[in-house]
């Protein structure tokens, strides 16, 4: 054993020793609230998910010290509707937004849309969101600062509309624009600079931090520092830049003794852009990529990291979601849900605790766009009422209804609606049912 | 933090501590080794090389504690020949073989070909071999105990070369049949009943223990505490069984203070079975699988501890190779190689020592079947002179040849032939110089 490992297992030994002997039953009152966001991050695209050529130390060691999820979604296959689904714990359908926003969109976050970040503000957090926010233009109301953050710096949408194409984008801080045109090879050190900032200034109270990176989405800007140094490429660049920056984020923690009191999330909003060649990223062994209802375009890499209530090398392959990520979230901190409108996540603390009794799926159904319900999940059993697939490809010839054993099947290979009509029957029931239920609901902020 | 979890951490640190502070550069002299080796088991199929419903915990803790190869390749698409490059060394070409045996083949392993239990026999080795063997029908020469192993247990060729399509097939201790038509569902326990007896019995003096698994091959029969285990199906159940079978070796190996002096290598014989529906593995996101000389058929997950020569949860990019793994096994027992013939592995033991300078690939030719050179690798550049797939499918139409950059393109998506003719030139120069001198060095045999 080399002297970096054994004072690796040290160091380790003396950050989790005085959490022995946790029971996993009473996570601290109030922890802090770290969401690690990533833009367009294949679930294959990670060293502890297979990927044979892009280097994730930190990430890797981030699941070795926490829980690894298997079967964890985001909640539509694109951009804006996947951080709507983070941060108000709705299916975009919901929002009735378009799936993804334009500078010019006139449409943004509706002031009455109950945030994360607000409902943790109730709880006496301090807020900040560093990176893409793309929950509405640049009109002052959908920005971060009056939707329940304290702080912000970042790109206001994504980092591809960018002139020619698209007006100048501005880095704002706050509400105010800081640069036009940043040099996007130094945002992944900006962002993560701004979150350790943040963090040192609050390390005496509750916080939430929502690091929502421009990267991997395309175009990909390295650091000075990564550029040129995966095997994977520029792709494999920008990944292994915030596999560096999840480090730094978590070594601080760790030197501030934070990290018994600090649940870290990492996870992306959809799939991998499998269109743009080798600039595109990897979904593994899923079927598809992002803007598809194909596994691919929204089963996600997620880590989860809280010392002495996830248990070190957890494995968790129930069916979770970033819509129960807010409610955990929430739950956490001690903030009821909002009564006056539906919240489709289900509560994932106790699949952080390593609970068994956990059966309540999260994210059943898949909405591809505002409004098309494309596909539904219930146990092992995937049924696609409707298909699409970022490379315009019809796969199974596109004839609907397809099932699949997701289980048996991850890869979604073998359709099995000819040999179990009877599971079609059920399925196809819980989609009429929720479509009747959401008409009903009628609770949109449009 | 759970006391089962504090307990493991203890564990591991009572089980490293002794070495340290190891440097890796001295490793203990006559080591062990043990080799288990799985019968199409595909990339993909291990939860530490990314599978999201196979639970893999034995496994995924030997990467943790050892070396995760993400670039090392069996010597052959398929089983026999596979086989044949691990024992000897040699790319199957060298054996003329024809690349699966039958039960009423006349040919098999030549007696004079040198194998690796031969070679480890000369420097006081016990040898032993449980499982698979396919190195030849039911011949006694061409059976285990006359090329090198000094006991045998197991099924001589393939599980599912069995009645009624085939004779009656034996299980064999030594050269004796011991039952016909055996149990398939008892075979992993009783293969790691015998492995865990051999260790015990000869825990004194250095040993090799090559445990060739019958499975996840077709059929699948997983052991009666397995069978419906696994989310996976069937096909997880036997994966699942053979961790649970790597636990008990690493287990027996701690207990009896073995482990320090136990290089323990991990891998299988050729990608997953994928015509085989469910019931075949998956190569990840690699193409296609067995029968085929796209990564999917060649590239396996390969695992390696040894406390105190590797370092714990090492990742190992090279390109190395089962011929590779031949040569280090003969070289950490001191044992030179033959000198009467050509051997084709390059030692891949500085890799297992983390250590930079290695720059000799290993298996930079893949054949299928035993005369047809297919392709060629050389740092990140494999091209594919001629192609097949075992579902009959012409990717790229079945044009070559065909140039894939394996670094930035895993899954060989993006074909560059047209973009490097110079690449192509030089590696179809690497294809002619091979092939002359494979001719000339005419050591055959057959």
């Amino acid at each position: 054993m080399s002297p970096f490992t054994f004072f690796f297992i040290i160091q380790l030994l003396i950050t989790l020793l005085p959490h022995y002997p946790g029971n996993g039953l009473s996570p601290p009152a109030k922890p802090n609230i770290i969401i690690l966001f990533c833009d367009d991050l294949g679930y294959g695209d990670l060293g502890v998910y297979g990927h044979p050529t892009i280097r994730t130390p930190n990430l890797d060691r981030m699941a070795a010290e926490g829980m690894k999820f298997t079967n964890f979604y985001s909640g539509s296959p694109a951009c804006t509707a996947s951080r709507y689904a983070l941060l108000t714990g709705r299916y975009p359908i919901r929002s009735g937004f378009s799936w993804v926003l334009y500078p010019g969109s006139e449409r943004g976050i509706h002031p009455e849309e109950f945030t994360l970040a607000e409902g943790l503000k109730q709880a006496g957090y301090r807020t900040a969101c560093f990176g893409k926010w793309h929950l509405g233009s640049t009109k002052r109301e959908f920005l971060p600062l009056q939707n329940g953050f304290d702080e912000y710096l970042g790109l206001p949408y994504s980092n591809d509309m960018i002139p020619p194409k698209h007006p100048d984008i501005a880095l704002l801080r706050g509400n105010d624009t800081l640069e036009l045109n940043p040099d996007q090879s130094l945002l992944t050190a900006r962002y993560t600079e701004a979150a350790r900032s943040f963090i040192l200034r609050n390390k005496d109270n509750p916080f939430f931090l929502y690091l929502p990176y421009a990267m991997p989405h395309l175009p990909l800007h390295p650091g000075e520092a990564f550029a040129g140094k995966s095997a994977r490429g520029t792709y494999g660049d920008v990944v292994e830049e915030i596999d560096w920056s999840v480090g730094e984020v978590l070594k601080l923690l760790d030197e501030q003794g934070l990290s018994a009191n600090t649940l870290v999330f990492f996870t992306s909003d959809n799939g991998p852009w499998i269109i743009k060649g080798e600039e595109g990223g990897s979904a593994g062994l899923l079927r598809d990529g992002k803007g598809s209802t194909w596994e691919g375009g929204m089963r996600e890499p997620a880590i989860a990291r809280w010392p002495g209530v996830i248990a070190p090398g957890s494995l968790q392959m129930e069916q979770s979601s970033t819509l129960g990520l807010f409610v955990a979230a929430l739950k956490l901190a001690g903030v009821p849900l909002p009564a006056d409108r539906v919240i489709d996540g289900k509560d994932i603390s106790p699949l952080l605790r390593g609970e068994k009794e956990h059966t309540v799926a999260n994210m059943p159904f898949f909405y591809y766009g505002p409004h098309e319900l494309h596909a539904v999940r219930q146990g092992p059993w995937k049924l696609h009422i409707k298909t699409s697939s970022q490379t315009g490809k019809q796969y199974f010839e596109g004839k609907t209804p397809l099932l699949f054993n997701l289980e048996t099947d991850p890869s979604e290979q073998y359709e099995l609606s000819g040999q179990y009509p009877e599971v079609v029957g059920q399925l196809m029931k819980l989609v009429e049912t929720h479509k009747e239920k959401v008409e009903q609901e009628g609770t949109f902020y449009r």
